[in-house]
């Protein structure tokens, strides 16, 4: 089936109800050494991906969506800070910050859907305050794609852990030839 | 925490018992558009990636580990067919393949808990047709980190049908940024 350029409200919400759920089946009650080791200075363990999805979902994606339907283009987004999970004092389990994230993304759905959104919605305009005029079915596709983005990162984070263990396979494993694709928010 | 070169048996069997289920949370009852397209010609879909991981789990990793066990480097390793699930006449709903994966995922670690490997069977010896000598403790790591490659493709191949869906985003979302770092198994 070739790919489709087209965004669908109901698809972006089948996939944002899953990720929660990925994460906590791969993640939870993982050994400590899975769940807390990184690729190395200022880069982000398991745990700080996860704090940093609870972050933004706490004030991130649904603020923007309603900063939208409210003033348009008039007035930017708030930007994101991509490092408040690091200035938590790193608190939290990494299993309540599993069940933040669900919770809090749970919430967010039953909202977005409450807010029953019709075609002409999708199509209003916001402004990011880096990349500009958006529209609301970007931004919705943007939180979809984030949740793949740190799915993407972490299978990254936690092979790096067995970059020698594998010893000649390291030439065959793709997820060990990614070198990161970091961009700001 | 610095990451480890030490591999461990206990951590390897905690991530391949994990893995089915991210697979399972992310992927079963997603709407089809987002199961079966891939990333153009002669790419995956994530169907084709559930495939690959059940006729891996059905004829590879535990063959090879006993192949180890019986003849050390003397015979080696049967090539994989990286294409095996292609030739199935694409057979079995995305369901069944999550089950089928599930199921047999199991019962191998059912059956490497039993061998009950001690630290010097981790040092044996085997002969990779292609990588030449690699240890049984290369090979678990490798079967882990494969599962990790392969959710790391998934993320990638998904997030790629919303490439143009999340507009100015694009340059922002890592794992559209990804390339893919396909080798031979």
């Amino acid at each position: 089936m070739a790919s489709s350029t087209e965004f669908s409200l109901a698809r972006t919400i089948a996939l944002l109800k899953r990720t929660p759920a990925a994460f906590d089946a791969l993640l939870r009650g993982l050994p400590e050494h899975w769940v807390h080791t990184n690729e190395g200075k200022d880069t982000w363990s398991a745990y700080d991906i996860v704090g940093h999805l609870v972050v933004l979902e706490r004030t991130d994606w649904m603020a923007r969506l309603h900063r939208i339907l409210e003033h348009g283009e008039a007035l930017p987004f708030d930007r994101v800070d991509r490092f408040a999970h690091l200035k938590d004092v790193q608190s939290g389990s990494l299993e309540q910050r599993l069940d933040d994230f669900a919770r809090l993304r749970e919430q967010n759905i039953s909202e977005l859907q409450a807010l029953n959104l019709q075609p002409q919605d999708l199509t209003r305009r916001g402004s990011h305050p880096a990349l500009g005029p958006v529209t609301l079915a970007q931004l919705l596709a943007a939180w979809a794609v984030h949740d793949l983005t740190h799915l993407h990162q972490l299978s990254r984070v936690m092979a790096h852990q067995y970059r020698q263990a594998v010893g000649p396979w390291s030439a065959f494993e793709g997820v060990l030839q990614c070198t990161g694709h970091s961009a700001p928010p």
